[in-house]
């Protein structure tokens, strides 16, 4: 059943100064809300990196659904109507964050015509492009605020968001501590470890060095977006997001029984390579590819090294002297979801993360869900995302299927074909 | 003390036909010996990826010591006069492989001008590129025979190698199972999993992708090389060599304290990003920059692209039933050794691999070492690696210092900065 949208649209919320003290005239917000707002019902929900507004099914997603992954109804198995996050008794809430790309300001905006920025009349020169300022967690989290303000709605009974979106969720508890009740970061870290650090910069490399990126002013007519590097650094991503077993399972060293040559010629532009040729095109490779290629058509590459920078300069003790000290303020109750398999934000971050929570003083459950999906986990297993986070919400850290650390759930049959999920990488 | 190279040079081996069916009118290996020959006491060591044949540190490797990193006695911790490989006792041979660039036909050889291959006469078309055979760890393994027969020696005490080199020991044991006694495959498998074997292919993917790759036809004069593509891909390579403790022991998120921007501009000729100038350029990332762009001044891309692709191609049971009958006809003995934070190479791989050489019938060791230095800890950490290997060659798998599965090393105390070795990566 898709939810209806009660409220849909892009919000004008006036100038805006970022965190990096650079301001822009006019922040533009793309949002949705699902349900009746009754006054203290509110579930903000943080999307991750390359997600947006739609995250529950509606009639707008169910048009292009199967083709815009993240883009569109990205949680619709944990978010609508009977759901985990129940949207006929929640008011949700979904903004796209600054930077990003679906509708709210960011790098592929138009630069307002009056703004001199003291560029030559060339192609594109009216959008934003890399002179966009830089954005932070930080600023997401003030825009969610200035947009709440801006629909009327106070205090919020939760904010929840996984990956880059539970560093969002933490950044809530740490700003706004008296106006959220409970948090839940999923798959979450109070900041990125040099590992991940590493593979996002090398990501980034992969977009500047695309010849079509030209300092990020790819936007005017006739000039072709960086799609090889945007390509590229999805793939790293896409890695990062999955384990290694889940790849072992899903793809092994099969074949996928096409011509890597005809292929990469065809769709990427590369020049050929004679000897690749004798070597089979694997699966894994061609998963990759394929969704690496439509991600590319559907998000914005200086959107990207926007949003991973963002990503990588988190750190909840920002500020303080300790994660702890910036939750201390926080006095309502966080359920912290974890996963076995996850090694973009491991099981060991988190539980970091819930050691700061109740340190701070906060009620708090260290829930670790035993699966071997990697990161992606948050998205393709609702079935264990769901329970906890639904009686999470309605009965906070004493909720029935809400776990602590040191009580895992027991282990699971493991079926043959894992079901079916919208993911971080559907297509 | 320096290692005296007995023999050091360029071996003419003649016509030589590829696994895949195509030949070269002449193959030239590249080798160097050290230690005199006794009829009975060679040991063959096998480099990895970008590895080169001066395995010891020799008068010519001191030359140019510090400046390229595997090129140049990549193994001196481990092999020389009274190391673990004692080239007062072995006589040991190292040879650059078919496809590298260190002296062995590769695709940055000189084509015979006599070979019409139906080219234009542009720049560069006196190099192979890639119209050079394709490569398999099979070839690096016949010609390492080849060149053995070339040099008078016979069947081998020991066959030793790290990474894909312990795939090209792996290939002795099967193809030349009555020429060796031991051998030792050191943080290696039988064949790559899926998730190394993505990394690989967007590895690729960015020196294809790279403008100045051109197909692989970049030799010419004024032509520059896919360096920015190469780089790239070796900075993937590189963190799939480290653990995620070790870099975040070595980087944590510190920054390089410098402009990432001035750095980028300057080095890599990248267009400037100004909403990058905000973020810190971290140690972690000028790290990986400053090897990588190293090692893409020494090495070939197209040598890294008929590597890898041979990399990983390999899988010891092609053509058989199993690893257990690929290696049921070797009668030596075996010593497995691999490091619990090898993400690479997984200890569990080398697990398998060890119960493969048991099920064939040869006295195995599987030596575990516990070590937090990922995949380079079998260069990194020669106080580990050395006495099992010294005791192994001695007296095999009865060898003192080498364990089995099952009886791991005790846990040992964490030195607050890790001894400097030659690393995979060292420049």
């Amino acid at each position: 059943m898709a939810a209806t949208p009660t409220d849909a649209g892009v919000a004008s919320l006036g100038e805006f100064t970022f965190e990096c003290g650079q301001s822009i005239p006019e922040l533009r917000v793309a949002y949705e809300t699902y349900g009746e707002f009754d006054g203290d019902n509110t579930v903000l929900i943080c999307h991750a990196l390359t997600g947006s507004q739609n995250v529950a099914r509606t009639p707008d997603s169910d048009a292009d659904a199967g083709q815009a992954g993240q883009a569109r109804a990205w949680w619709d198995d944990v978010v609508g109507p009977g759901k985990a996050i129940d949207t006929t008794a929640y008011h949700v809430v979904c903004a796209n964050v600054p930077g990003s790309c679906y509708g709210t300001s960011g790098p592929a905006s138009e630069r307002p015509a009056d703004l001199d920025v003291g560029l030559d009349e060339e192609p594109g020169h009216d959008r934003w492009g890399t002179l966009y300022p830089p954005v932070q967690v930080e600023d997401w989290t003030r825009a969610q605020r200035r947009l709440l303000d801006h629909l009327g709605v106070g205090r919020l009974r939760a904010v929840v968001g996984g990956s880059v979106g539970g560093m969002n969720v933490l950044e809530w508890a740490k700003r706004y501590p008296d106006d959220v009740d409970r948090v839940v970061p999923v798959a979450a870290a109070a900041r990125l470890d040099a590992q991940c650090l590493a593979l996002d910069a090398a990501a980034r490399r992969a977009i500047r060095a695309d010849p079509n990126w030209r300092g990020g002013n790819y936007y005017g007519e006739g000039r072709p977006s960086p799609a090889n590097g945007l390509a590229m650094a999805r793939q790293i991503g896409h890695v990062m997001y999955l384990s290694k077993a889940s790849m072992e399972r899903k793809f092994g060293r099969r074949s996928a029984g096409r011509d890597s040559l005809t292929r990469e010629e065809g769709d990427l532009g590369l020049p050929a390579d004679p000897a690749a040729a004798f070597f089979p095109y694997r699966e894994v490779e061609s998963y990759l590819d394929y969704q690496a290629e439509g991600f590319a058509e559907r998000f914005d590459a200086n959107s990207y090294l926007y949003l991973t920078r963002a990503m990588d300069e988190y750190d909840l003790a920002a500020g303080y002297g300790s994660d702890a000290d910036a939750l201390a303020a926080f006095e309502g109750e966080a359920l912290v979801m974890s996963f076995t398999g996850d090694w973009h934000f491991t099981v060991e971050q988190a539980s970091s993360l819930a050691t700061a929570f109740r340190d701070g003083g906060a009620p708090v459950a260290n829930h670790v869900v035993d699966s071997d999906h990697g990161h992606d986990a948050f998205l393709v297993e609702p079935e264990h995302v769901g329970p906890p986070l639904r009686d999470f919400l309605a009965d906070g850290v004493d909720g029935r299927a809400v776990a602590d650390e040191g009580s895992q759930p027991p282990a699971r049959e493991e079926p043959d074909h894992a079901p079916v999920h919208s993911s971080l990488f559907r297509d």
